[in-house]
């Protein structure tokens, strides 16, 4: 909170007290819980159980604490609606219940968009370094790839891993703020939607979003790193250590990119028919908005609300879709999307030769029979909880059937905006609070991979 | 066809011919195949490939031939409207792309029922004696229920369990005519309707279905018989047998049971508090409606298309769900979708304690591992093939998002009507040839349970 408030000194806006009094009370609460609480030796060692408390409770404070800037300025009268703003923002989620951005002083756009930079860098340890040896929803694919040592305990390992990580996440960060200065973006504007965009959060201190700068130069950079953003960080690793076979033999990578190639031609091409009569401009507003989707970031160049009903439709699929596992892309994710595939495909040559026995592969390797099971629970645990949330959402508002079920699939998939109300121009500021507060929990529990906040409510996790 | 031609006769009216016409057209086909094709003794045991490709050319048989009368009549003067009705018929679905149903003479209104009534006999065959040996989406777990003696061979087998569960078809569709007549109902629309509920077929000759009838008691006898229609037939097999144990003791029925009565429940007080001042008139029409989607029936009472959203979205969610498997339902079905719940469940379990083994449970019994896995994959592929056939519905035609999803949902779970210009009110007369085929193929892949078509189109069906 030091950070933003130093933005305030610098733009002399009056927003400057507001992150020096939330900082006083996020480090009181933290100095409190740090001399009240003295682990014993023995506890020190982190068990499995708490592996889960800690991911899942670290997302409940930050959002709690990331509200109070907002609070105390005055952004929000209504606490709901600050939190709503905050868990958005460290969920790398990007929905947004403010109806003005522009009127914000600089130091509170800038902690919208580095709460979702810190969002961001959570999620790439969480994903690639803790959830794996969780074994939580099939992420185990992802830990056999990570760098680093693999005979060392896990303290030191994570530590490893994530400085290695957050190095490639700073220096991806640090390259797209100076591309978008050279493609004419304000340096304030870079930074901010530099955060924003390798988080694949979303947010944004234009109105229109990308769209409020009308520069195609700009549109491609962001498509890219968004993309970049939304491939797994490991690979990035591997890339910037000279090591280009790991990621073109990558499947999930492969998955990702032809089937982003394949929406973004079929959506195209259906918006050069329609809406816009040269190719390369339905090609342009076409390829970021599906990157911008399927990543999970969020942003828009263009109001999609009002494209016809197949990439409509398109689009509100691919909310299930997500980038790689270890990136910093919500939803469901292309490494299940692929053995859930393949597993539908197999189920086929089973039937023909039920004594075959053809297992699913992954990178040519095998993958154990439990981990594409975690992996279809994992898928119909999402469906079950997206579903049983557009219920709660359509008792509680009354909106067209459409607005509810992008509005949850916005939330849980980490993505921001959905259609209708809650669309590309509109925001999330006329919902109830008990909606607010459903779709809060849908972007945490999507974030934190279902699991990790699920076994929380179950009897078993309190037993000894 | 000689059963309506025997209507048209008591009737007096001129579609006498195209009966007779037809049927000759199609005895002709049947002899020229019969003399035509001589198999050795060798050939005459049914192989694994065999069943599958009898069961899906038989569907696809009945409906062509099926079509015929229409066409001859002139119905229809599009060759693939006539089959898309017929395909309605025989797959039990009741989608209709007829603009005035009351405008037909009686024996093609009876052709039309008695085509339904016909195909819920052979799902029932087909659902209890056949694709649970083909071990079909976990069909597996029908097949042990089932009458008859266990240790002989396939065929006897098959056909002495058939010529059970066809009487108790037979009975209960007896008794249905009983009481809509004494209920008021004419002769005529008595049959027929009997012929579509216990088929859960839903084509009526009246263009208002249930509702043109507007009466209470009827209703209530319609909701009770499309109940006991979506309940497995080996049920009320031992229920006539006098063991109601069996039938309370099931937990596919248990689960069918309470969770039809909780949404009732649900969409009654919506309708309650919104459309309906009375709760009793909310709850005739919603157990009505509920009923008739969750069986797949698609009769209507009311138009659900103008209820609001929370409950026009339950009852598109409802037609994933289907009866009881070895009903003449159609959809997904409840045994799958309890499975599905309690495998989502299980793995939350796994997670906390990795090493438990806790196998998932039906009517008490631990069910293997492959069947589950089944269960899943059918899941998945069932959802895949709607999504991309939404798409292709969307990209066909100029309409609303919801209506494409609903026309399809309805179309692959052989429900009939969805929302929209394709709901209640509305029919599928306005879609392109196209969107006719394609939802035509859905109704009868989703009536032969997915697994029994695909396998026809995978490379590995047709290797020796």
């Amino acid at each position: 909170m030091l950070v933003p408030a130093i933005i305030s000194i610098i733009y002399q806006e009056n927003d400057l007290w507001a992150f020096i009094i939330s900082a006083l009370i996020t480090s009181s609460f933290g100095f409190i819980l740090e001399t009240a609480t003295k682990p014993s030796e023995k506890m020190k060692e982190i068990q499995r159980k708490e592996g889960f408390l800690i991911a899942a409770l670290s997302w409940f404070a930050a959002s709690i604490f990331g509200a109070i800037p907002y609070l105390i300025y005055g952004v929000f009268q209504h606490p709901v609606d600050a939190w709503f703003e905050s868990v958005a923002g460290f969920t790398t989620t990007g929905a947004s219940v403010l109806t003005d951005i522009e009127a914000l002083p600089h130091g509170m756009l800038f902690w919208r968009s580095y709460s979702q930079w810190l969002g961001g860098m959570g999620i790439i340890v969480l994903g690639i370094a803790i959830l794996p040896r969780l074994a939580v929803g099939g992420m185990q694919l992802i830990g056999l790839e990570a760098p680093g040592p693999t005979t060392e305990k896990i303290t030191p390992r994570i530590a490893e891993t994530a400085k290695k990580l957050w190095g490639v996440y700073l220096l991806l960060s640090f390259v797209l703020i100076l591309f978008l200065k050279f493609a004419g973006m304000p340096i304030f504007d870079s930074v901010l939607q530099s955060f924003s965009t390798m988080s694949t959060g979303g947010f944004s201190p234009k109105n229109l979003s990308i769209g409020s700068y009308n520069s195609s130069l700009i549109d491609v950079i962001i498509t890219i790193f968004m993309f970049l953003a939304g491939m797994n960080f490991v690979l990035h690793y591997w890339l910037l250590r000279g090591d280009f076979k790991r990621t073109v033999r990558n499947s999930e990578f492969k998955y990702y990119f032809f089937l982003n190639l394949a929406i973004i031609l079929l959506i195209s091409f259906e918006l050069w028919s329609t809406i816009y009569p040269n190719f390369f401009e339905a090609l342009r507003y076409g390829s970021f908005q599906v990157i911008s989707i399927s990543t999970t970031t969020g942003y828009s160049t263009a109001n999609f609300d009002l494209w016809p009903s197949f990439s409509k439709w398109f689009l509100l699929m691919l909310m299930f879709f997500g980038g790689c596992a270890g990136s910093t892309s919500g939803s469901i994710k292309i490494i299940r999307i692929m053995v859930l595939f393949k597993k539908g495909y197999q189920e086929l040559h089973k039937i023909i030769h039920p004594r075959a026995v053809v297992p699913i592969r992954v990178n040519t390797k095998p993958i154990n029979q439990d981990v594409v099971s975690s992996i279809t629970s994992f898928f119909l645990i999402y469906l079950f909880i997206f579903l049983v949330s557009t219920l709660l959402v359509l008792a509680a508002e009354d909106i067209p059937i459409l607005t509810a079920i992008s509005a949850c699939a916005a939330s849980i998939g980490n993505i921001g905006p959905g259609l209708g109300q809650v669309g590309p121009i509109g925001n999330y500021a006329d919902l109830s609070s008990f909606t607010k507060v459903v779709l809060s929990f849908l972007m945490i529990i999507g974030r934190l991979e279902l699991f990790t906040i699920l076994v929380i409510f179950t009897p078993a996790f309190w037993r000894r």
